[in-house]
């Protein structure tokens, strides 16, 4: 990461964590060593208050609780939209029925979803994930979700637009097959896999995706980009 | 109902009641004044119930607590399928995560729904019914449902097997368009709708689903069955 910045390479960092605002997660990566800063992220929730204040809409919010801070400058009186996270111990009975009937209650149903993960693996073991109960209010109000978040193409857009650069002059390096790489191709990026992480050797046999070049790890990524300058 | 059980003709109630057993529902209606005992209701548990035994499958239930007796006499134990039901309360973020647990943990996932519905009305507003929360597994776990229930073919050709009639022989009383009418017309049988309940006039001009007749409630059905006869 330090060799990136130093070369003077726009950097950009795209996250589709919707547990915390991006002031939390920069701090647990600084705590890590990590050498970041929350104007250098890119995440769904910010990506999703944009979306809102340009089309004048007012969400009813079914987010984790340390999410909310992001939507603070938002109106949310009389609800027009529907935006959904990943609300871990907030997927309540009561508080999906209550997002349903919001929805339901709509002409025209407006539904947000901060990314379409289908689960996730914590220490106490798998969670299902947003795009999960997406689904479940996508049925029940027969409407298809507008997914904000990695792999969509508007995503890696605004991270392009944020650092001014045209997808042919970015590469984008991730360890996920179909949200990272995938999406990056889409948006015309190129798009290194690298072998750690979320990676499974089954990647490589991809029906859809494949990448532009396989590295061990970031820091081989960093060398073969750097070379290349 | 007393007139067509007096004229000798067979009968069967075909309900999609998953939040209680049949004896419970039997007893609510009986309450109401309505001769119907449990041997005359069709229902989904006691159909998945069927299934269970014929394939050997041991069961996850996710279901209401008062539908559990249902189950009483199926091996629960190592399960290998989930059984999905409208399980209201028990629709517990804990709950749904311990079901798509055990459904990703297995070799191929299999799921049976206690039926498709999407929401339903109660006193205190619309509920997110069964359907939803198994579009949420279906999609987590990358399977297809099995449903058990109307509008299900196996549900409605297990009611005449019941009775020991043909389709052919049949006809059906009911006032949803899709899961009585429909359902029913897809084995095979006759299908009336009544215009009470569930029905609503602009099913009158449904894309695919037409009723062989309209008839305004339950007593003129019978009327124009009894004619005919």
């Amino acid at each position: 990461l330090n060799r990136i910045k130093a070369s003077g390479l726009k950097l950009r960092f795209c996250t589709n964590e919707t547990q915390a605002t991006r002031e939390k997660f920069v701090k647990k990566l600084q705590g890590l060593g990590f050498d970041i800063s929350v104007e250098e992220v890119t995440a769904p929730a910010p990506a999703a208050c944009r979306i809102l204040k340009e089309r004048g809409l007012r969400p009813h919010l079914l987010v984790h609780d340390d999410l909310v801070p992001e939507f603070a400058e938002i109106d949310k009186a009389n609800p027009n939209c529907v935006v959904i996270g990943d609300a871990a111990e907030n997927f309540t009975y009561a508080n999906l029925n209550e997002a349903f009937r919001v929805l339901i209650g709509m002409e025209k149903p407006v539904l947000i979803s901060l990314g379409r993960g289908r689960y996730y693996k914590e220490t106490d073991g798998l969670k299902l994930d947003v795009g999960a109960y997406m689904k479940a209010l996508e049925y029940a109000c027969d409407v298809q979700a507008e997914v904000v978040g990695k792999p969509a193409k508007m995503f890696f857009e605004s991270a392009l637009a944020e650092m001014g650069v045209t997808p042919e002059e970015a590469i984008m390096i991730g360890d996920d097959i179909v949200n990272d790489v995938g999406g990056a191709q889409q948006c015309g990026m190129r798009a290194v896999q690298v072998r750690t992480g979320k990676y499974r050797p089954c990647d490589e046999n991809h029906p859809f995706v494949k990448p532009d070049a396989y590295v061990n790890n970031l820091a081989e990524a960093v060398d073969v980009i750097l070379q290349q300058l």
